[in-house]
């Protein structure tokens, strides 16, 4: 068994990076969190009082017993990081985005083959979703033939208050596009199967949140794979009213059928969250997910312990980022509507 | 009130057409199949035993008790029919689409402005959609605050042996985007409210249906408007086990919450179709809309008889068809995947 250690928690995303790791037999034998982090201390410590407070960085890099490095530092951290515990001999998670510029992909990337560590990133949207797990046994079993199509929906709360300063600062957090957007290029490679994919069309822009202009509120992007096509949409436009964070849905479109994906909730249906939709040659059905195993955090041990690539390729984690990283670069800006024009 | 005629009956949508005018109390006074159509006639004679059998399309043309033609006519044959009305001073009510090349839509943009007649085209997804209308209605009360997006799904059944020979020659039907997608535009411009839009990208192509290469079974658009942006998918792959013809669906995101439309059905859920889901400020909420009621006839009745534009202005036809057919023009290829790559 491993044991692993945080450097940086900047992001809750941490206790779920955590917790499938612990789920999964890993041990969490240390941690420390960046300066701007002091702040989230005293939880973590609450949370996790058996893990050692390691006294710097360096005594957690330097440490033989941690095999695996885990963050969530603010995002445009997390390469140099991870690059800096490849190079110390250990593997990394990070929480996504993994990367915030094309500059910092390429570094790692480099490092990485040198080294042969494992850069792996958290796309929580499909490891920690057992709706979305299980919609992949389905596509793999050939449920819905030949995958054509995903269309991602990834609504998210703002809620500025909650928020650190990052959060709306573009250099820090890398676009919309790069961030939470990173979930759906992850899902989109991994429903169609594709190896190779370009981006169409991308758009991001404010088109909502005038007080806050760090903040890209609104993106799309077309993207078209050597398995199939896929649509984008990620917006921070979650209503008061809704009773979780975001209606997150996917519908993947096949040959034979398809499925609908209600990843949080089935809005004003049925109680919980994990909800997936089947229509195939025979009919329709309703599928409840809470039983399905989540086995990323056990996949990541055994790659740790084995050197393979079970939970995640490393051509996966990369083009995934790297289809994020180019949408946003290409992204054309989307503007607040001058006029509203009656209907 | 009106008297109505029908010259052309290819698509069953002319079933809808008749009713919306007929239950709106438009008296449906004549009809005559195109030579294609003849297999279609008698069974078009049980259900309108009353309209008269015309001997020739001149006869209705030149029938000064006639106001309005209506036609489902094979796509690339109505703008010349609309022309040919609208030149003999009658108004004109086209099944979707109303175009298949800009060389039409120019050509009846000039004689509709010259002649002042009504080229009107049901866009049955939207007027006969109960949901789809009582989202007007909401919107357009401000119950999601400003519109931002709408996302629309137009999957369709192919059922090839229903088919008549024009289906599968895309010189007849347009394309993809020009057909079936047409709908989509004009929900996008209706419920941003845009009066002005171009497209970003659009890809069609047929990804399932190698035996019948005339058809394209695959497209997607993003565009974006002076009122907000828009994302379209149409397919022929609705699967063998869907109780209707189509999962459509229209998601409307606004600053202040969103509207799902389960428009034909609520998969493995609700009985019936028209579900409407408003998600605000407040919270969420299932609206059964079955008994909305659909304005279009008496609305296209209103604008006959006092010459105004109710139902639909002229540039809206107009713009959601040029949108259609410029998306078609400039879509790019997608082609079947070569490899499919296990997951």
């Amino acid at each position: 068994m491993i044991n692993f250690s945080v450097i940086g928690i900047m992001h809750g995303h941490i206790y779920g990076q955590i917790k499938c790791l612990v789920d999964a037999g890993a041990t969490f034998h240390s941690w420390i969190a960046r300066p701007s982090e002091h702040m989230l201390e005293a939880e973590f410590t609450k949370a996790f009082p058996n893990a050692a407070h390691a006294a710097s960085e360096d005594e957690i890099l330097n440490d033989n017993r941690v095999q695996l490095v885990v963050t969530s530092t603010i995002p445009v951290d997390r390469a140099p990081l991870g690059i800096s515990v490849m190079l110390h001999g250990k593997d990394f998670m990070s929480d996504k985005p993994g990367f915030t510029t094309l500059e910092q992909l390429n570094t790692v990337r480099e490092v990485q083959k040198r080294t042969q560590r494992i850069y792996s990133i958290c796309f929580s949207e499909r490891f920690e979703n057992r709706a979305t797990v299980r919609a992949g046994e389905l596509v793999r079993a050939g449920a819905i033939g030949r995958v054509l199509q995903t269309v991602g929906l990834g609504p998210h709360r703002v809620n500025p208050p909650t928020r650190q300063p990052y959060f709306f600062d573009i250099s820090q957090y890398g676009g919309i596009l790069c961030d939470i957007a990173s979930h759906q290029f992850d899902q989109f490679l991994y429903f169609t199967g594709s190896t190779e994919a370009h981006i169409v069309a991308s758009q991001a822009g404010n088109v909502g949140h005038p007080e806050y202009p760090g903040l890209q509120d609104f993106g799309d992007v077309v993207l078209r794979g050597n398995g199939g096509s896929g649509y984008v949409r990620v917006d921070w436009f979650t209503p008061a009213g809704l009773p979780t964070w975001g209606d997150g849905r996917l519908t993947i479109l096949g040959t034979q059928g398809y499925i609908e994906l209600r990843k949080y909730l089935d809005i004003a249906g049925r109680p919980g969250g994990n909800h997936l939709f089947l229509v195939d040659t025979s009919g329709t059905q309703h599928i409840q997910c809470e039983d399905t195993h989540l086995p990323y955090g056990s996949q990541l041990i055994y790659d740790v312990l084995h050197r393979t690539e079970t939970a995640m390729t490393q051509q996966h984690a990369f083009l995934a980022s790297e289809l994020a990283l180019t949408a946003q670069l290409q992204a054309q800006p989307v503007n607040p509507s001058i006029v509203l024009q009656p209907l």
